[in-house]
Order: C-alpha cells, then sequence, then structure tokens
C-alpha cells in the first residue's frame, strides 16, 4: 500500500506526505495504545474534500483515522499501519450565532474554547469544558461525547449537540437532525454518531444548542483530613439535589502535585472538594453554597467560600490543573502516567476511592485521584517508571482492577473519555453478548469495508 | 395465517382471541389512519414472555405491533392485516425509586402519571406530561419521544431515559445504557431506541432520571386581541431566556370550545398565552413571570399573574382540555378532528399560525391551534365533516398544507407524536435521501424479517 493510491484523487493542497509533519499524527495523549506512522494526512477544507477523501479512500480499501486536535486520552486519534490521518484542523469556522434560537453552528475543527469564547461575546454559553478546553475541537467533543467540570449542571456535549452534517465513509454527505427544539422524525442518527469515535462517519458541521449565560461563579472550598469524608460529602450534596455546577475532587496525591506546580498553598489536606454555582439570579448561587457548606462541614470539612469570580476562576484553574501537576511529578521521577476514566453511581464515589487506595497499596504505585464528583466520574492517574519493565506491569495491573472495580460498582468504563484503543477489551466486559453483536452489526450497516477507525472500540 | 400459528407457542394466558375483546386494539387515538383487526392480542406479563411473543412471531413470520394505552395520535398502534397485537398493560409495576442516585426503574406498562404521582411521594419529580399523561403509558412515551408541557424546561421523554431493556424482534434480550449520569461505552442505542416506535424491538423495562421536587407553580394568563401579537410575545420571552415551565398558546377557536366545555370564562379573546414557572426557591417564579408580564404587556396583551398552586392547576388543566373541547366541538356538528403535531423554530411560531390562518380561509374548515409555543411546537386541529367526502378532502388538504408551512418554515413534520402511519409518507419529504437509506439500513439491521409495526415511519 502507498499514499499515491489515495493523494492520487485528491484535490491539490489537501494531502501531506512529508515524513516530518507525519510525525505528529502518529497518536493522542493516551498511554499503552498502539499506534503507527500515517501514509498520509489528510486536511481537507471543505465537507465536499472530506467526501473526496473518504471516495478516494473507500475505492483503494485505505483504514481512515479521524482527528480533532490529537487531545484524546484513549487512543481515538491514533494512526494505523497502512492508513490516513484525516485532520479536521482546517475546518475551524464558527459558521453562524443565532441568538433568537439559541444555536450555533460551526465546522468540526473549532477549538472548544473558541466557540465558548465566540457565544459570550452575545451574552450565550456553550457549557461543554473538557479538560483540554483551550485546545480540543468541538468535533473531537462530539466523537467521544466529551463532558467536563459543568455536566453535574448542564450535561455532557451530546445534550447539547442538535443537528450534524456527516459524510461516511463511502463519501455520500447525509444531515441529521433539526433546528427546532424537538422533533421526531425517524431514528436519532444524531444521538448515534455522538459517541461514535470516528467509526460511523466523519462529522463535518455541527449545530449546538446554547443557553443563556449564567452569572458570575460563586465557589466553595472544602478541605477534608481523610478521602471518606470527602465521599460522604458528595452524597450528601448529591442526594439533596443542590444546583452545583461543578463538584470537582482532588486527592491528597494530586494536591499536593498541583501546589508543588502552582505555589497555590492547597497541599497538606487529604482531598479537596470544589463546588462551584452560577446561578443567574443575585443571592442564589451563595444560598446553594452555603447549603454545600453545611453539608461538607457536617462530613468534617474546614470550609471556605468566595463569592469573587476571579478567585472562582483561579481555583478552577488550580482543578485544571491535575493532569499536567501529576505529569510533571511522574517526570520529574522519569516516569509517565496512565490516566483511567471509570464513572460509578454517585453514592459509590467512596467506594471507588477506597478501592483505588487499596489498588495503590497492592501495587506499590503512586495513584491520584481527581475527577467529577458530582458525576461520579473519576480519573484515577497512575504513575509509573516507563523504564521498568515491572513498574509498567503493575500500571497496567492497576488501571485494570480500578476499571474492574468501577464495573463491580455498577458503574461504567468510561465516562466521556471514549474506549477507544485504550479499553477496546474491556468494553466486551461491560456490554451484554446481544449488544456487543448489535453493536457490531451497527458498524457493519455504516461501514462495511471496516476502513473507519479499525481497532477502535468494537 | 391463523392466530394458533403463533399462540400455540405460548405460555397459557398470553394471547387473547375473543373478538369482542379484539376490537378494542384495532387502533389508536389517530384519524385518517389505516388498522385492521389483529389475529389475536398478546399480552404478556414479563421479559420471558415478551422474549417468547416474539419468537414466535419471529418463527411464524406474523407482524407485530406494540401497544401502550393506545393514546396514541399517529398511528402507530394500529394493528395490521395478519398480524398481532402485543399489548404491555399487564406489566405496570413501578420496580425501583432510588432517591439517592435520582432514578427509578419501571415496566412499560406504567401509567405516566402513575409514576409522577409515585416518585413525587418521595420528593422527587419525573417531568414528563404528555396531554395524555393521566392514561398513557412510559413505554408508549419512549416509543414517541413523548414531550408535552414540561419540555420547554426539562425536555423531552428522551431526555429521561438512562437506560433500557429491549427483546428484539428474534427474542433476544439486551440491556443498553447505564445506571451512571455519564456513560460512553459503545454506540447510544438507548436513544436510538427512544422514538423508534416499536420498529426496532421491544422495551420491557425502563430506567429513568428524576429530578428535584420543583417548587409550587405560578401562572401568568396573557390575553391578545389578535395571533401575531401573541406570536411576537413567544418570541420575546424566548428571547429572554426566561426560565418558564410552561409556554403555552390557544387560539380563539379552541378558547371557545375550551369555554364552552369547562364554563371557565376565558372565551372571547383572540389568542391566550399560559406561561408557567415552578422555581424551587422562593420569589423566584413571581420574578420569572414579572418579567414574563411585561413582555406580553409590550406586545399588547391583558395580564394576570397567580402565585396559587390551586390556580395554576386550573389553569393547566384548562389548556389539557384543548383537545377533548375540539372534539366535542366537533361531535356537535357530526364532525372530527385531524390533529397535526409540527414543530418549527421558536421565533417562526407566529409565522406557522399566520400560515394556518391562511390554510382555514382557504380550505372554509375551521382550524384551532393550540400547544407548547415555547417550543414551536404547535397542534394545528382541523375540524371537518366525518360524513362528507368534500370535507374530507378538505381536511386532508388542510393537514398536508400546514405541515408543508412548517418543513418551509425550517420545522419538523413531528415534534412529540411520531410519524407512525399517519406522516410515513412526509417522512421522506423531511429526510434526506441519504439519511432516509441510512434509516431504512438501520431498520433491516434490527429486523431482518420486517415484521416489527411494518407500515409505521419507513
Amino acid at each position: 500500500m502507498n499514499a499515491s493510491q489515495v493523494t492520487a484523487h485528491l484535490p491539490p493542497g489537501v494531502a501531506v506526505t512529508d515524513p516530518d509533519l507525519l510525525a505528529g499524527y502518529v497518536r493522542d495523549e493516551s498511554r499503552f495504545t498502539g499506534a503507527a506512522t500515517p501514509l498520509a494526512v489528510l486536511a481537507p477544507r471543505t465537507s465536499e474534500e472530506v467526501a473526496a477523501c473518504l471516495r478516494a479512500c473507500h475505492a483503494a480499501g485505505v483504514p481512515v483515522v479521524t482527528r480533532g486536535a490529537g487531545t484524546g486520552l484513549s487512543g481515538g486519534a491514533n494512526a494505523v499501519e497502512d492508513g490516513v490521518v484525516l485532520s479536521l484542523h482546517r475546518m475551524d469556522a464558527v459558521l453562524d450565532i443565532d441568538p433568537v434560537e439559541r444555536l450555533a453552528v460551526v465546522q468540526p475543527g473549532v477549538v472548544t474554547g473558541a466557540l465558548r469564547a465566540a457565544v459570550a461575546a452575545q451574552g450565550l454559553f456553550y457549557p461543554p469544558d473538557p479538560g483540554s478546553v483551550a485546545s480540543c475541537t468541538v468535533g473531537g467533543n462530539v466523537a467521544t461525547n466529551a463532558g467536563g467540570m459543568c455536566c453535574v449542571k448542564y450535561g455532557v456535549t451530546g445534550d447539547f449537540v442538535e443537528a450534524l452534517e456527516v459524510v461516511l465513509a463511502d463519501g455520500r454527505v447525509l444531515r441529521t437532525g433539526t433546528r427546532t427544539v424537538k422533533g421526531v422524525a425517524g431514528y436519532d442518527l444524531t444521538s448515534l454518531f455522538v459517541g461514535s469515535e470516528g467509526t460511523l462517519g466523519v462529522v463535518t458541521e455541527v449545530t449546538v444548542r446554547l443557553v443563556p449565560a449564567p452569572g458570575p461563579a460563586a465557589t466553595l472550598v472544602a478541605s477534608f483530613t481523610d478521602l471518606a469524608s470527602a465521599g460522604r460529602a458528595v452524597a450528601a450534596i448529591s442526594a439533596a439535589g443542590l444546583d452545583a455546577s461543578a463538584i470537582e475532587i482532588l486527592d491528597a496525591t494530586t494536591l499536593s502535585a498541583v501546589d508543588a506546580l502552582t505555589r497555590m498553598g492547597i497541599g497538606g489536606a487529604a482531598a479537596m472538594l470544589l463546588v462551584q454555582a452560577d446561578a443567574a439570579r443575585p443571592g442564589e448561587s451563595a444560598q446553594v453554597l452555603g447549603e454545600a457548606a453545611a453539608l461538607c462541614e457536617t462530613a468534617g470539612a474546614e470550609v471556605a467560600v468566595s463569592e469573587d469570580a476571579d478567585e472562582a476562576g483561579l481555583l478552577m484553574e488550580a482543578r485544571r490543573q491535575a493532569l499536567p501537576a501529576l505529569e510533571r511529578l511522574a517526570a520529574q521521577r522519569r516516569g509517565d502516567w496512565l490516566l483511567d476514566d471509570v464513572c460509578v453511581p454517585r453514592a459509590r464515589v467512596v467506594d471507588l476511592i477506597a478501592a483505588v487506595e487499596r489498588v495503590a497499596g497492592e501495587t506499590g504505585l503512586v495513584i491520584g485521584v481527581f475527577g467529577h464528583a458530582g458525576d461520579g466520574n473519576l480519573h484515577p492517574t497512575v504513575i509509573f517508571d516507563r523504564a521498568d519493565e515491572d513498574s509498567r506491569a503493575a500500571a497496567m495491573r492497576a488501571f485494570d482492577a480500578i476499571t474492574a472495580a468501577a464495573l463491580e460498582l455498577g458503574g461504567t468504563i468510561t465516562g466521556e473519555h471514549g474506549v477507544g484503543r485504550l479499553k477496546a477489551g474491556w468494553l466486551t466486559r461491560e456490554l451484554d453478548p446481544v449488544a456487543l453483536e448489535l453493536q457490531r452489526a451497527l458498524r457493519r450497516t455504516f461501514d462495511p469495508a471496516g476502513i473507519l477507525n479499525p481497532g477502535v472500540a468494537l
């Protein structure tokens, strides 16, 4: 197989085959996932060029891995042997913002943070805010049904996707969904494409729902002397149904790593909860946080509440630094990190954290825990020595043990990062055999030749 | 074909073939839709019995129409020639209510109003409230992705469905979704089954998300001297992003019919808007309705606001009587009604209403308009003389003209009732050819023998 079988059929300027450039498209941010140097990177500028790319790949039988910004954590954008990477970075236009219908229409390569900024300028809000919000793309978010800190109040990416334009494996183009609030004409293809990790088609346009701008954020910081108490506070806040816009947790390992990176003076506690409220009506956020503070204090926390929006931003930035801080900690030990994305029922967060502590004890590895406690979606992050085979094997064992614990607690193997290549083996443990058969049959219906992201998910 | 080919293979007590009973299962509440007397009614009591029914029908090649309470308005539960009706009325248990995770697990035959009452007893709220909430079932709501008055704030049925148990056409059983808030392990089969109108499988268990109980409802009534002003008020309230829990409209025809039925003294206006707010925090609903009142007054309305929950209930009951009242009006003229379910972008509600007025003028028929103005989802209801062929033809012309107008305004042919048999021909006008091909391929993937609800939707 060589690249010219595909590139010869493309408009000029779409294909890149310079080896120096190809090296940047081998893999995403995941660890322990297979990858290869692609034959070529295809960088179309329009839906028609995407269709041309897929027609050419389909005719030649060449695998296609679609890529947004490459910030994924499960290997969903890793290139495959004898395949091409279809990068949507040139399709980065915000095509329309409609303040009356509260909709935006964007190309898939728009950076999520850029969309948020563009709609904010019109007094509107696009809630999804994955950790990589400053660099990830809306198309990538659609592919994994990405979440973020907002989900506890606002929901995940899929809750905001109203309509799509999609190019199928053979180059046919279709539209799904409507610009209306409701609509039940035909099967919900939109939801089927959301979270399908580039295996059913290539999304070339996304219509998203917007909401009115929130009020200024107020924030509560609760410090706990043990993890279990923090878990109890999470369960109590969840059960109370408080209208919080974020309920985030960081454990001692993560806190000390963040403190080392940011010098914010937040190290020392066994766990910290950050609770944020963004109610539009004055006084309401303070009331929500007052109730949350009482519940945290009952669980044994020291609590501070700030209604200063800048301080709120700073605290959330500390939370956003969790992974970079753990990455730095690993690097100082010439090590690496392996991040999980399990999700359990909200009341079981404390059990999951306990399981992670057991696994850390058993494997002798450092495991930092942080994540979206209000959703039960945690990111236990295993630190290991890349150069040491035993340490690598222990990291993989720890990762598997944590994932198994989540399933045992009635949870799922992935809350917001997707199955990708990292957890393809795990999917068969979560889904029942009939569901798996049906998932495979669906994939064949969309992509009979099997050229879309082979090796991912199923 | 005779019934024994199926019934001989079923557990005792499942099949009913008494002709007097079969007559009650011929059709739903729709008009102008084909129907037939079923060979038998199958009334399973468990998922295993549903699986046995489907295995028997699959083996015999007998079509299966799944039925909830038969309150549908698009013919989705109409029996077909040489087919059976699978009625889920015996599977009506609320299996679990989990106040911590805010989930309920129910069988499909649970009446929606009964579920709402059961969770309310635990301080929780299940928002979906179709017009037939007192008699329709959760399974039927899942089949059409039913809405109601709550949608403008809370969303449609599908927004509350977290997981399903489904029996496939050949009797295999699968589970979809998770009990966690987030989850992206595999394709979103749950959303695919929601709104699939009994064509992809039979839902035998539904896990729904609940929300904290709302506050007492406060209500605004705005009377307008012309319809266009009401439309402008709707657009203004929508654009302001007010947190209203219902924004309903009734036109003059509907108002006078409701007044004749209820003697509430609400006739006379050209249009009435009902705006409701149900904020949990004291004082907030009054504030929301104060803002809505100002916008209605600017649009020229006379406005009254009530914070009395009983009065709010009474006003919403008047709205719920819209269809029964129009039905009574039709009956007094020995006539019948044909109800549409179009949905347009919110700002186009006024244009849709104008189009309906034009159609009424052109056909000489009475057409009452009511519906969920805040969603753009209206139910223009054509009154005609059943016994007069010309009047019947004019009603069908009016219905088609209104549906066409909705598509032209960027809307959809069905907001919440489903395509059914009534609008199967219209689906090909809304969806593009590639989407239609894909929809048909999906249906074949789930039901290669084509026994599930033939003639519905596609």
